[in-house]
C-alpha cells in the first residue's frame, strides 16, 4: 500500500529513507554474510555503530564534555525509578512540577525513593497550562537534589517554551521533544527520553548526565539500575538493544543531513502553525483547549463540538490516509502528532481535511 | 557476500528466513502503508504480534495456566536485580548456586537486596563442573525464598542436565539455552531469559513468573521494577519493544514449524556431538576443559596446546567462513555458541575444519 500519513504519539512515523536502509541491510550488514543483529556486541562492527550513534547525540545536541550520554533499556518509564534511586537514597528531597499524565508517573516513582516536594500543580487548569519559568516565581526547596520536568506533555500537548532557572540542576523527562530544538545542555543534570519519537523505534532511552551529578549518584543499587557503572562501560555494560542504537543512528544522519535542530525546529513551527491555524479559521467548529502560550508543536490537541463529531473526523481521517489521530483515552478529543518524520506535506494534508470536514459538518 | 557460519556467544546467529521476512516487511507492514515499528503499540496490530508472541512462547514451552509470561526491557542483567527486588525486601533470604560468571553477577545483585546464601561454589574446578542435584545433595537453607540457577554458563561451556528437587521455588537463568529443551516448568518460580541467544535480537528479556511466587512480590518498588504491574498490564506498562517482540513471534513460529522443543533438543545434541567428538578424535592435539557429565549443548568449549595454536585457528576459521570461535576474554580458548538456528551444516563444517586443522598442525 502506498504510504500514508502516521500522526501516532508515539512509537510514530521514522524517516521512510531510513526504514528503507534497514530493509536492505537487515540480512548481510556491510557484506559481511551476516546481520549487525547477529554479531556479538564487542566486535569491531557493532562497536563502531554504537559509539557512531552516541557521537551523533553528542555532535547534533552539542553535549559539552562534562556530560556523559547513555543509551539504556527499559525505555523512560524506567527512568522515572532511577533517577530517584540514583539522587535520592538516604532521605534526600527533590522538586517536581506536576504538568500532566507523565509528570505523574514521575511523582510516583519518585515517592518511592525519597521526599518528594511537588512544588506546582496544573490540576486546577487540567493540566492545560504551565507555571511561569522567571527566577522567584517557582517555590523551590533550599535542598532539593533537583528540579524535575517534563519538557513536552504528549496527552495534554503543552510544551515548557523556556527552562527555569533554579539552583539544583534540571532533571527532564524529553522523551517526546528531543531533537526538536537546542537546548540549554548546561541547566541540565539529567536528561531522558524514549526513543520512540523523534529517534528510532521504542526499545531504548537516551540518557545524559552531568559529571557533577553522577558522582552524587549512590553506589549501593543493582547493576541495571546503577548509572555510574553504565558510564563505566560505555552502555555497553549488558548487551544492548543494538537494533535501536542502529537506527538511531540512521535517523541522526537522517537528521543531520536536513540541517540538524535548526531545521527540526523550523520544521515543528511550520507543522504545527499549519494546524494552529485551521483550528482557529473554524473557530466555531474546533476548540484548542491549551493554554496557547504553552502549545506544543509536537502534539497538536483539539475539540469539535460533540464526541460524536470527534468520532466521525478520525474515522473519515484514517479512510483518506491520515491515520492516529484519536486523543489519549484519558482525555479523548483529537490530537496530531507531528514529530521530526512528518513531512510539511502531511500537516498540509491534515489542515486540508480538517477545513473540509469543518465545512461539511458545521 | 554469501552467508557464513556466526558461532558467537549471543547475539548470535538467527533464523535466515526470519531476517527476510523482516526485510521483506519493515517498510510496510501487511499492506497498512507503515513500519510495524511506527505503529502506535495501543493499535490492534501491534497488539495482535505481541499477544501472538507470548502465545507461542505458552504453546511451544508448555507453560501452565499457574505461570504469567512478560517481555521487559533491560536484558537478563536487569533481571539480576529484579528478582530481589521484588522477593528478598526486608531481610529475607535466598540460595544462590555460583556455577560461573553469569551466577556471579546474579549473586552480586542479590546481595544488593537481602540475604544470599552461596551454598554451592565451582571455584575449585575453575567452574567447570556444577553439583550433583539429587535430593538431599544440595545444602538448602530452610527459610530460602528461592534457589537461583544459571541453566547455562555460556562462558564456561557447562549446563545443568537435570534440575534440582527442593522445597522453595527454582529461579533462573535460562538466557542461553531456553527453547533447546522441555523444562519441568512446575519447578520454577522464575524463569528470565535474555533474547539474544535462541529468541531473537538483544533488548528484551522473557520472564516466567509463578502465581505464587508473583503474589509473593513486594509492591513497595518503583513501577519499572514491579513484577505485578507487568503481570497486570500484559506486557505493556510502558511501551514495549515491538520490533525484538515481533522477531521473537517470527522466530518461535519458524521454531514451531521445525517441531518445537524436541526438534531443538535433538538438533542441540547432534550438533554439539560433532563437536564433541572431533575434540576426542584428535585428544593428543584438541582439549576439553569441562566435566564432560556437564559439557554444554549450546557452548562447546576447546583449547589447542598453546594460545598461539588458539589464535591460528581462530583466524584461519573466520577466513574461512567460520566466524566468532574466539573464547570470552575472561578464559581464553576457542568455543562455538551453536544455538537454534545454527544449521548442522554448520556444525559438520566447523568440526571438517577441525580435522583439517589438526592434521595440519598436530
Amino acid at each position: 500500500m502506498a504510504r500514508i500519513y502516521n500522526f501516532s504519539a508515539g512509537p510514530c512515523t521514522l524517516p521512510v529513507e531510513v526504514l528503507e536502509q534497514v530493509s536492505d541491510q537487515i540480512v548481510d550488514y556491510g557484506n559481511t554474510g551476516m546481520s549487525l543483529i547477529e554479531m556479538s556486541h564487542r566486535s569491531k562492527m557493532v562497536d563502531g555503530v554504537h559509539c557512531a550513534a552516541l557521537d551523533l547525540v553528542r555532535e547534533i545536541l552539542n553535549v559539552p564534555e562534562s556530560h556523559h550520554v547513555l543509551f539504556l533499556g527499559g525505555g523512560a518509564t524506567m527512568q522515572f525509578g532511577m533517577v530517584p534511586a540514583n539522587l535520592l537514597a538516604g532521605g534526600k528531597s527533590a522538586d517536581y512540577i506536576h504538568s500532566g499524565a507523565w509528570a505523574k508517573k514521575a511523582i510516583a516513582d519518585g515517592k518511592a525513593f525519597g521526599d518528594v516536594n511537588v512544588i506546582w500543580d496544573g490540576k486546577e487548569s487540567s493540566y492545560m497550562t504551565l507555571p511561569d519559568p522567571a527566577p522567584g516565581n517557582l517555590n523551590v526547596t533550599p535542598d532539593a537534589q533537583y528540579l524535575h520536568l517534563t519538557s513536552n506533555e504528549t496527552i495534554g500537548g503543552i510544551q515548557w517554551k523556556r527552562f527555569p532557572d533554579v539552583k539544583a540542576p534540571l532533571v527532564c523527562d524529553m522523551s517526546s521533544d528531543i531533537f526538536s530544538r537546542p537546548i540549554p545542555m548546561e541547566k541540565f543534570g539529567i536528561i531522558y527520553a524514549g526513543a520512540q519519537k523523534n529517534l528510532g523505534p521504542a526499545g531504548v532511552a537516551l540518557v545524559i548526565i552531568r559529571d557533577d551529578v553522577l558522582q552524587q549518584c549512590s553506589d549501593d543499587l543493582p547493576l541495571y539500575m546503577n548509572y555510574k557503572k553504565h558510564v563505566d562501560g560505555n552502555s555497553m555494560l549488558n548487551t544492548p538493544p543494538v537494533f535501536q542504537i542502529w537506527m538511531i543512528k540512521l535517523v541522526l544522519e537522517w537528521l543531520k543531513g536536513k540541517g540538524g535542530l535548526e531545521w527540526a525546529q523550523e520544521m515543528a513551527a511550520r507543522r504545527s502553525q499549519i494546524l494552529y491555524d485551521m483550528v482557529d479559521r473554524h473557530s466555531e467548529f474546533y476548540r484548542c483547549p491549551v493554554d496557547r502560550a504553552v502549545a506544543s508543536p509536537m502534539n497538536v490537541v483539539w475539540r469539535c463540538a460533540t464526541e460524536e463529531l470527534e468520532a466521525k473526523l478520525i474515522k473519515e481521517a484514517t479512510a483518506a490516509g491520515l491515520d492516529g489521530l484519536k486523543g489519549h483515552r484519558s482525555v479523548g478529543g483529537c490530537r496530531a502528532s507531528i514529530y521530526n518524520a512528518m513531512p510539511l506535506e502531511g500537516a498540509q494534508a491534515l489542515a486540508d481535511f480538517m477545513n473540509e470536514f469543518a465545512q461539511s459538518n458545521g
